[in-house]
């Protein structure tokens, strides 16, 4: 949050690759560890372990490789003065390429801001430099989350067959002579992403109550009559684009709240849809999930400890993050722009005595005067 | 790095818990995003998201919970004046407990400690204050430990069943009528770990010159006579500790050359384990190792783009971190405290023409005047 905006200053990250989506999409260098980048001008420095040496050379968009190992032994001078061991590599690194001010990103380490300010480099933090650039997405990343999303609804028909499969005793459901449990379901999911070289993270699978609780994984045997629902986000392990698709399903008969229930978010989800389009405001279309719900009697309260209704963003943008901007919800209106990515996701949640939970997502490609939907998978929920 | 290191002071973090092993020591709280968590006295206050109040209920050690959206409009007021979203959030939160001084680890999030400085809330860094409590592991812990070390060798076994089943046809591995590929290889570990309820992560099965960067997990056909380094570290789901065992095996028939560089290997590994101890200096037990390799002359060196030789640290901490305190490495010396948990993985590297890449890894638990080896898997690397 500042007014430097200048692309012509360094932008220092030091960050782990795995979670931080902005350094991978900046150096194109997967890793296990937390390294240093550095954009100055057209190249790109990184500093890396010598572990990671070999394949930041074969791998990285790097213009310029140092290995952290070779900056040991300058780094104790700064390491004597107090600085921090990251920091003290940082801190030569930049004073070998002469940069005295950097932008960072805003969750940039403390410690090692404090290390450069420490030896006069001026450090400013940038909301989201690397980020602005990768919200748009180019048709090779659109691809590649087509195919994220393809892996997203094999595991959706894996569920459904499933749920097929299984029989009902006292309202319990059976598969392949055991009660069938959300643990299992998970885990059917997961072997499957595993063989389209995906890893389906943390699928939920949650009936009745649970699902009322929209980020428990579901837990314990699946019932008969209860709302379930799957929410299915795997990531390539490839090119690490993610798909995000969630369904409701009943596994039974539906009662008329329920049916009521369904019918609701899907015409409200659908509505969202419609909506999205090059230049449309992302708080709004989350105001208008939120009115529309209120206009068909469904109320959002905490009572309680927990929420009832409708109590999550509409939608969120995704790529290398799942949770990336923009966030189709209350704060941080965002106009949309063509090659945004966004799930469009309402959804409904009232534990017993109410219907149970239910939340339909699909994942959409912003366009002008409109959005395509990627994802292509049914809304028949109720399987008998 | 600073003087402060009264536990009166409260304790700030702001963190993603898949990541961030501190934040979840702390909490207990497994959850998908970044929250935030103040340890103030014997309270521990999570300010969390909706979506994870429920959770957070049922699962933390928290005896406050806040959530995010309740903060939301006291939060306008900061925010209008310059700070960012997170940073708002948590000076509603410290306001609110009267909170005007925090310590927060070292890679605690730049712009909201800016966001607290400007509004006069003094931010300390603590290096590792959560870590020094977790360095040390209690017997439930070296019990989950366990647990995740005996899935490991399961996966261990796993390989050397499917490299004694492979055959050999113009030197390439065939399986179950297939080349055998190192892509194979780990997803049948990614297979058997789910099942067990772990994720494998980035399992490294790579032979020949690829076994040489040790990161490079491996691709491509194996083949016969090349050493193949097998490193694997799953993380258990249901308590989310890492075991992490390296095996090198052969298929066919090792060269004196291979013979040798594994023998020294398994020599200096044992020798460095029986090393371990309370009160050892880890930093001396790695320069035991460089020298009892250079003893036997084996050089290490930097060719070209990449190193030779031995040139990683001999082992680390583990337990919530895959890697976390004590290296036992060139820098950052530690005495190591009984109910430390360390990697011992000396490790030589020499691409073609030399013989290959080696490495044996076990991992141990440091006691008075010695320690207990927790894995037990064997030493048998040739597969005929």
């Amino acid at each position: 949050m500042n007014s430097t905006t200048s692309k012509e200053i360094p932008y220092l990250a030091h960050a782990n690759p795995e979670i931080d989506a902005d350094i991978f999409y900046m150096t194109g260098l997967m890793a296990p560890d937390p390294y240093t980048a550095l954009k100055i001008g057209d190249d790109l420095v990184l500093a890396v372990s010598p572990l990671e040496y070999g394949r930041a050379v074969n791998e990285s968009k790097a213009t310029r490789i140092v290995d952290t190992q070779s900056l040991m032994n300058a780094a104790k001078e700064f390491k004597a003065q107090g600085a921090s061991q990251a920091g003290a590599q940082v801190l030569v690194m930049l004073r070998d390429l002469e940069v005295d001010k950097v932008e960072v990103p805003q969750d940039f380490p403390l410690q090692i801001a404090r290390d450069l300010e420490k030896f006069s480099v001026k450090v400013e933090t940038y909301e989201h430099r690397m980020l602005q650039e990768r919200l748009i997405k180019d048709d090779a990343e659109v691809d590649q989350v087509r195919e994220s999303i393809a892996i997203t609804q094999k595991s959706l028909t894996l569920v459904e067959t499933i749920l097929g499969e299984a029989s009902i005793e006292n309202q319990m459901l059976k598969w392949q002579g055991e009660w069938l449990t959300s643990e299992r379901v998970h885990r059917e999911i997961e072997h499957l992403c595993l063989d389209f070289d995906a890893e389906a993270k943390h699928p939920i699978v949650a009936g009745g109550d649970q699902a009322c609780d929209p980020h428990e994984r579901g837990h314990g045997v699946l019932y008969a009559d209860q709302m379930i629902i799957v929410d299915i986000f795997p990531r390539s392990k490839k090119h690490h684009y993610w798909g995000d698709l969630t369904r409701t399903f009943i596994k039974g008969k539906p009662t008329d709240e329920q049916k009521k229930l369904y019918q609701t978010v899907y015409d409200v989800q659908q509505q969202a849809i419609s909506r999205i389009c090059e230049r449309a405001d992302s708080c709004k279309i989350h105001q208008e999930v939120e009115m529309a719900f209120e206009k068909q009697g469904y109320r959002t309260e905490k009572i309680g400890g927990g929420y009832q209704g409708f109590f999550h963003g509409t939608g969120h943008g995704f790529g290398l993050d799942i949770h990336e901007p923009p966030r189709l919800g209350k704060i941080q209106p965002v106009e949309l722009k063509e090659g945004m990515l966004v799930t469009v996701e309402p959804g409904l949640y009232y534990p017993d005595p109410g219907p149970g939970g239910c939340r339909i997502e699909d994942d959409v490609l912003v366009k002008r005067g409109g959005c395509e939907v990627l994802s292509d998978f049914h809304y028949n929920w109720i399987i008998e």
